[in-house]
């Protein structure tokens, strides 16, 4: 008999969720509007009940979670402000209770690296950095093959550190994180905000409302601009990644998302930028990967992986 | 029959030894000038020698070496530039060597760690992070009770985490390091390096040479440019411990060395910068703690340390 995890990725606009076994098939896979839902209960409830998921409930072991914010330690949710619902949320007893078995919870960046880990471009790895290039930056750290959950569960928060001096306003409240510069919203905000005498002519500044695949997509038509916003992407992460070197010495560090899905050329960018930046003893040792979760659902296989991978130190 | 370690902090200027038990009480204490001896396994074996350590030879059960740039994985120094040799030295080789017993080496912030985990102020954590506050600034990184290596040995570079772009030349060749702000040579540094009205007419500059001590005993006499150094020093210090808390998320960081030293309002002061500047789900959760090994020999107890830890995750 087939032992399936389910995980289930709850995000801001939608929750993902499917079955996955051991080596990271997954069997189904839905996907349903958070929104929607009056309650987490009522979300939870409903992914219960569908059939497809009824119908291999007897093959079920557990069930992961990866949630905005998600606290491995408490099972809650706690100021989540992409989510419709603001108090804290007992997110571990409510689906256990409903599922009537264990569950698990972490962030969807945390989630990302076990996945990584388990099933994709990070198996050879135990000392590693996922950075999630999404709407935000985030990232998960694996260190000695087990994830770094810090004292209160929220360790990891890379996207959050300032790379810049009073720089751009972030939502966190504070200037100059990195999120500010590479996620998405951060290639994006780079199209008004990086000064440039290309700027003026680009075509990319005529289209209404350009997003960050629009600065990728022109950069690859060569329009000059949209090149340079690249290769500043680029630097402020490659500079970035060799502070964070600093911490935990990873062997690799591995891009996953939009942004990181940019192309070979942006991962040379990153890798470069890295080395010229780094301190004596990492250089050449560090390696920048992608992801080769990409085009699967990283987000479902990295919550189930919290099922499957036997914690040692926690 | 007691137990005992031998633990050896090794030092550019001196190297300093003593024989531990398991509770931390130093039974013996010597030092001896590194560059004394023309090779490391002189060192060594001169330790041997020393009729002491030979009466309590029964006695030990292992070796721990603390020493720049030492390698935990390898069992090497390499690249220490403080050091008289500069080869790879295989000093845990040559240290089983000698002594016929089995040998630890890390280096001394990692070794410091250690110590004030099995012995000093971070006994009831499991996460957390000394930063020692010398020459240079040292870091060790504890989470969920281990030391983190990284992938070669290396990680834990908080002092060189660069906090000002373009900032300070560094010995490690960049500019803007932590350190090159927030050690004693920082410190000293800022005497002639922070610009301020009061620089000129501060009793301090009249020194001839005047260093970190001066400072913090001319800031205690109310010497307007000297606090503003120790404001200084604690604002970069705390602004980039809310930074370094976005890694591993610790409960604490435990200050060590003669900056460290500089009394509870310097304590405060870092403490004040460092919520300023935390991201809000970290605000209010870290502490900042002052090391109670100071007037011990921590870095002798913490390289001891490394024997008694059983290591479970490497």
């Amino acid at each position: 008999m087939k032992n399936l995890v389910l995980g289930i990725d709850i995000g801001g606009t939608n929750t993902v969720y499917g079955l996955v076994d051991v080596i990271g098939e997954l069997y189904y896979e839905h996907s349903i509007k958070t929104k929607y839902f009056e309650t987490m209960s009522d979300l939870i409830q409903s992914i219960k009940n569908d059939p497809e998921i009824l119908n291999q409930y007897q093959h079920l072991i557990g069930i992961g979670i990866g949630a905005p914010n998600g606290n491995h330690f408490t099972g809650t949710i706690e100021h989540a402000p992409n989510l419709p619902w603001h108090d804290t949320i007992h997110l571990q007893a409510i689906t256990e209770s409903v599922f009537n078995l264990p569950c698990k919870i972490t962030n969807d960046a945390n989630a990302a690296a076990l996945g990584e880990m388990l099933f994709g471009n990070a198996q050879d790895l135990k000392d590693f950095v996922t950075i999630t290039l999404g709407t935000g930056l985030g990232s998960g750290v694996i260190v000695h093959g087990e994830l770094v959950y810090g004292h209160d569960g929220f360790a990891g928060e890379y996207g959050h550190i300032r790379v810049v001096a009073d720089g751009r306003i972030c939502g966190c409240g504070r200037k100059g994180c990195l999120e500010t510069y590479v996620s998405a919203t951060g290639v994006t905000r780079s199209i008004k905000e990086l000064s440039s005498p290309n700027q003026s002519t680009s075509a990319l500044v005529q289209l209404s409302n350009p997003n960050s695949k629009d600065v990728f997509d022109y950069a690859d038509k060569g329009d000059p601009f949209a090149i340079e916003i690249v290769d500043y992407t680029a630097k402020m992460l490659g500079n970035a990644l060799a502070d964070f070197t600093c911490f935990s010495s990873p062997k690799a560090f591995v891009l996953f998302g939009g942004v990181a899905n940019a192309g070979k050329d942006f991962q040379t960018k990153v890798k470069q930028q890295m080395e010229q930046n780094m301190l004596t003893i990492f250089k050449d040792k560090v390696e920048i990967r992608i992801s080769s979760l990409q085009d699967k659902n990283a987000a479902v296989l990295g919550a189930a992986a919290m099922i499957f991978h036997t914690k040692k130190s926690v």
